[in-house]
């Protein structure tokens, strides 16, 4: 089927690309000149603006959003709106806030437009393997947008998880539970790495992988990443975070739901990022204020 | 090859079948009666003891143990070490602590006796999947087991992880993560199941595993328990450890390593066990008396 694209980073682009080995026709706008281009190599009919976009699509149109959470969604929205008509559907595909994307679905829908929360995982692999989507709206516009949903995700992966705002709070707790995979997958590598048996992490994961209980797709990720730099020398260990992860400890909080594990491997990005801890500093301070126990001192 | 598998309990046994399907000739030996019937009718040779064990199986022997970590092994081996003879080589597959192990192979060593520390993974499903190996002790010993090792595991599943100790010590750290991802992976649920959502946790499991960031085999596991009891009505909040999470911690603990994910899966299911915390009544306790906040009274 036909649709328009906004947003052609990393996702929007393969997914774009995805879609249009597929068969379907699609337009794409996005700020990047460059962007542009490679919509335009990949088979796609690029667009100067939102407007433009929407002009090269016959109602009633799908458009779906692939730009970052937050104020770019909303402005987006406030220059999609005015030039859609009645019927036309759009389709938030990125990592938006839940409340958002209830409070855009009411207000897109006030205008008699649909709308669609899309939660997509698959990262930069998801063109050769598909995109995972849990899709939050009403049933008819799931099944308006099916043909574009069935071909971005592997076999089975897309699911009509309940109204507008389920599949952004589904997308959101998955990241929330890929943040606590991964400081796990973390601290026991971490574990392996200081222990005094000199272990082959890539053979490790790869091993682990073979018939283990903790295989996984991101330890076959580990498996690559070991491979190539077995000691991650070349990589800081600094993480940053993209919001997921603290929405799920504030939604954790919200529902009175204890989840440390979640709630600490957020805190440990926050770690991450520190070159020195004021705590750490506050620590050491009184330690040496109570009991004389010796401090570094800085410079 | 022949070889002597003294434990036939849930993994012991399942290991037996897979090598004896694979045409290996198995002796086993067990407290029960009925294992060692289950054994006989797997189509492998039953021994009343430890000593009658040996004796069916001509030196060099290839002894393998799978009985419940701790004093259990060393009972085990003090009957069995006296009855082998210089060059017949033990294989420990149980879930033991590694400092254990250095000791035992030591131990054993003196004896001219061969001794590897085969951490395995892969549960009731390894007879069908196969069991994934990590494997310390010499280089010799290890290429001796081989045989035992290729046929237990699947395609790739089993390693030499290096000298006696760094068996378990792997399969130590492999269990630490593995209570990090299914902590991760019960707190997500959580949140799911008490959201406004209603979501279905079978459909969401089933959705994740094709093409999203945290599909692996663990969730392939909920899928099937959510499918069974959608919101696992049946199965009590309480969860038992079995050596292998603490000794992760307490193994990070020793290396200085913050591993705070791996540490609260531990705590949480001793929280699990817990019908009250004393520390919440005093908790309670305290705010009622600095601040005259409720408490619930008991019976």
């Amino acid at each position: 089927m036909e649709l328009g694209m906004i947003g052609l980073g990393r996702m929007g682009l393969n997914m774009a690309t995805r879609l249009i080995r597929r068969g379907h026709s699609v337009a794409g706008t996005a700020k990047g000149a460059a962007s542009l281009a490679m919509l335009k190599e990949a088979g796609g009919k690029p667009a100067a603006s939102v407007a433009d976009l929407v002009s090269f699509l016959a109602p009633p149109r799908l458009v779906w959003l692939m730009v970052p959470s937050g104020p770019t969604v909303d402005e987006v929205l406030s220059n999609l709106a005015p030039v859609l008509a009645r019927g036309d559907l759009v389709v938030d595909g990125g990592n938006s806030n839940y409340h958002d994307s209830i409070r855009r679905g009411t207000e897109l829908g006030a205008k008699r437009l649909g709308f669609l929360d899309a939660g997509t995982s698959g990262g930069i692999w998801g063109l050769e393997n598909g995109y995972c989507l849990m899709v939050g709206g009403d049933e008819a516009d799931f099944r308006r947008a099916e043909p574009v949903l069935r071909d971005l995700a592997p076999e089975g992966g897309y699911l009509h998880t309940g109204p507008v705002g389920s599949g952004h709070f589904a997308k959101m707790i998955h990241n929330g539970i890929e943040y606590g995979m991964l400081e796990a997958y973390g601290e026991g590598f971490e574990i392996l790495e200081r222990s005094p048996f000199g272990y082959d992490l890539a053979l490790i994961s790869r091993l682990w992988n073979r018939g283990s209980v903790v295989r996984s797709w991101l330890l076959e990720l580990a498996e690559t990443a070991f491979e190539k730099d077995p000691r991650l020398a070349s990589i800081r260990g600094y993480v940053e975070d993209s919001g997921e992860g603290r929405w799920t400890v504030e939604e954790a909080i919200g529902l009175g739901v204890p989840a440390p594990v979640l709630t600490l491997s957020l805190l440990a990005r926050f770690v991450s990022r520190q070159d020195e801890s004021f705590s750490a500093k506050v620590v050491a301070a009184l330690r040496n204020e109570f009991g004389g126990h010796a401090v570094k001192k800085t410079g």
